[in-house]
């Protein structure tokens, strides 16, 4: 039987997720690749550190770089993390060696990931990251290879499960950001500072993956629209519920005549959408093929056990020999496709206003709709305290971003209007 | 660029799907795999029907097998259907004259995939099927490679549109299955003859197969217990509604301590968990791994467009030079596992009985429970009509199909009961 002397750069959760995971189906691996995968060589920062695995018989490293090199070393795991440094500078060596490298680094693919890919074409080997978009849900291969028939029309995504368990569990409650946030963060489902996430930077290094992969162009984290979600309201939240809607913050990418449209931002999507039953933690993509009409996979995103499950399959992948374009399409024909501009979007939108209760109000806001060409869907106007604030919440038709963003601007000037208005998209699906 | 020259046989509605497919999106294939997909030959029973595809320049074969030995052919899509003659005889030509084959025939694979998978390996060529399981969604590839590192504890699915599409309207209509199946039928959701859809044959084919993948064996169809959406009434349908449940046509493998179980089956699924969301003609897996946890796939299971996209990833997969083991594992390890007897199955389940109303009644079968160490978990006698029928329901804790058995039988015996029992098993999820 042959064997498959990995290195695996980094024991944190995922690195020491892999490690266990290896050690425990060992037989079910061999029974299905006919080859042994063995752990040889380990690198981290602190060697002192307690670790819940037993690293006895694996050569130490300190330089994740010196890993890589080791003669010893067939493939390489790199599960560092960081867009640039030590995880840049490893994969670069392993392929440069010729050595097959699995990765869970979204940021470095998002930013490096043309120029690795041709690094392992040239090298002849794969680059396989399945781990490094939706953790245990194989959208990877699915996109790259299972659904490589379609023309993609469009790709939706739940790519963070902590702003995901945000959102759920402030509709399920009631209560605001900050207060579930800081149950998240007790809870650990969010890092102390939750940037990354709540802010959608994550969601947004998988998206520019996804839409790589969907529309076989380079991947541009710099092209993408992104929003986070703390500006997502309680209220909102109780209004979406009421016009049949569920805030998600979705990632979109799809072509349009303008070019690539990336969008990552809270979305209101209709309640019985199938993207709409993915709660909590869990991840969900729809692919959206010509051929296939819509397929979703929805999972666990993050977490030792998906996240090693992802990893382990790409060594599984590169034990059977199996080697595909590490963007699904090879490196040298990746396109740079044109942007489309925000400005350019064409949806719907929910907005909400904070008004003076006072007679007129609604002539105002409906002129300038009116001059800015935004027609009214839905609107909702109910309590009724003279002289007090109160909400004023309206759905439009199909119009452009840039008729909405000019709209908006005007309305926030209105002397009835006391705060700055709140604008969520919907995405229909 | 190199060139794969593809053999068709089989031209109904999957094989010209593929055609097109192929024509179509010829640009698109050759960036993703480097090759020129190129339809060659053709075979079909009936030279003259009308086709929506154009048959020019393709050679025509009258015998399929024929087309499997043109030395013009690199690979062959075995499309025709059946589980034996034409199709099997087919396959086994191409094979042994080595070359790849990709077919969407889950009978052929249901009876005789083992012995497909040596003919595979022994050519050393791939035999690929993801078109015969779940049409457009890539489950066979998710299960062989997407989740190949887990240890897999039970696999779950809605694998037949139209049983799925009945049960679904059952539901939203509060018709029988009689209507409900006639109008599918005119809709063209059914077939004429509908038994393979409806009394779970189709499904069972395809839970086979899935079950080899997810842990290793060969598919045993003979050892799959069967039974099929007939019995379902809409009575049952509004008070699987009452208790928070959905009626599905469900397929079921897991590995227990007696053997592999192996079920397809109506079943009682919560209401609020994600395959019960599955609706309509849709398909829905779930793939339960030690490491992943839960990931469902959901999209359309049958139609041209999605099979067809099934079909030609296989042949980009084979294009780009993957290679895999048919079955998952080689078939010389292919394990044959015990098959756990379906007395022995433990779960939860559905009780409906007709009784005449009177007192003393659910003493009666209380005390039939109790003796067969049955226990009611939540009790519906409800309406009450001194004297007529009126139905009782009950679910039970979870105990074993042969006491659940032998107590219904001894409840049909009770001269209270009107009609025979009916069950239906509780799937927890």
């Amino acid at each position: 039987m042959g064997k498959l002397r990995i290195g695996i750069a980094g024991l944190g959760t995922v690195g020491c997720g892999t490690l266990a995971l290896i050690e425990r189906n060992r037989a079910l691996i061999e029974q299905r690749t006919g080859q042994t995968l063995e752990v040889v060589a380990v690198c981290a920062r602190d060697r002192a550190r307690t670790r819940p695995v037993d690293l006895a018989g694996m050569r130490w490293f300190d330089d994740p770089k010196a890993l890589a090199a080791d003669p010893g070393v067939d493939v390489v795991c790199e599960l560092i993390g960081g867009s640039e440094g030590p995880a840049l500078e490893t994969v670069r060596e392993a392929l440069r060696l010729g050595k097959p490298v699995v990765t869970a680094n979204k940021a470095m693919l998002a930013h490096h990931g043309a120029e690795l890919a041709r690094l392992a074409e040239q090298a002849g080997v794969q680059l396989a990251w399945e781990a490094a978009v939706a953790g245990g849900i194989p959208i990877v291969k699915s996109l790259r290879e299972g659904l490589a028939a379609n023309r993609i029309r469009r790709v939706n995504g739940i790519l963070n499960g902590t702003s995901n368990y945000i959102l759920t569990s402030m509709r399920e409650t009631g209560r605001d950001f900050e207060t579930v946030l800081a149950e998240a963060q007790a809870l650990g489902y969010a890092e102390a500072d939750p940037s990354f996430d709540v802010d959608g930077i994550d969601a947004a290094h998988k998206l520019a993956l996804l839409a790589s992969l969907a529309f076989g162009g380079r991947p541009r984290f710099d092209a993408i629209h992104v929003e986070g979600i703390r500006h997502v309201a309680a209220i909102d939240i109780a209004f979406a519920e009421e016009l049949g809607y569920r805030i998600k913050l979705l990632g979109t990418a799809r072509m349009t005549p303008e070019g690539l449209e990336q969008r990552l931002h809270p979305c209101m999507v209709a309640k019985d959408a199938p993207i709409a039953q993915v709660n909590g933690v869990f991840n969900g993509v729809v692919v959206e093929g010509e051929d296939v009409d819509a397929v979703l996979h929805e999972g666990r995103g993050a977490g030792a056990g998906p996240t090693a499950s992802a990893v382990v399959a790409d060594l599984v992948d590169i034990a059977r020999g199996t080697r595909v374009p590490t963007l699904g399409v090879p490196a040298e024909r990746l396109a740079d496709h044109p942007i489309a501009p925000m400005a350019a979007h064409e949806g719907s939108y929910y907005i909400r206003l904070m008004v003076v209760d006072r007679s007129g109000v609604m002539a105002d806001i409906s002129a300038v709709l009116r001059d800015h060409d935004v027609s009214i869907e839905a609107l909702i106007q109910r309590s009724r305290n003279p002289g007090q604030a109160v909400p004023i919440v309206l759905t439009s038709h199909e119009t452009t971003e840039a008729r909405m963003t000019a709209a908006l601007a005007r309305i926030a000037e209105l002397e009835v209007v006391l705060e700055q208005p709140r604008m969520i998209r919907i995405e229909r699906l």
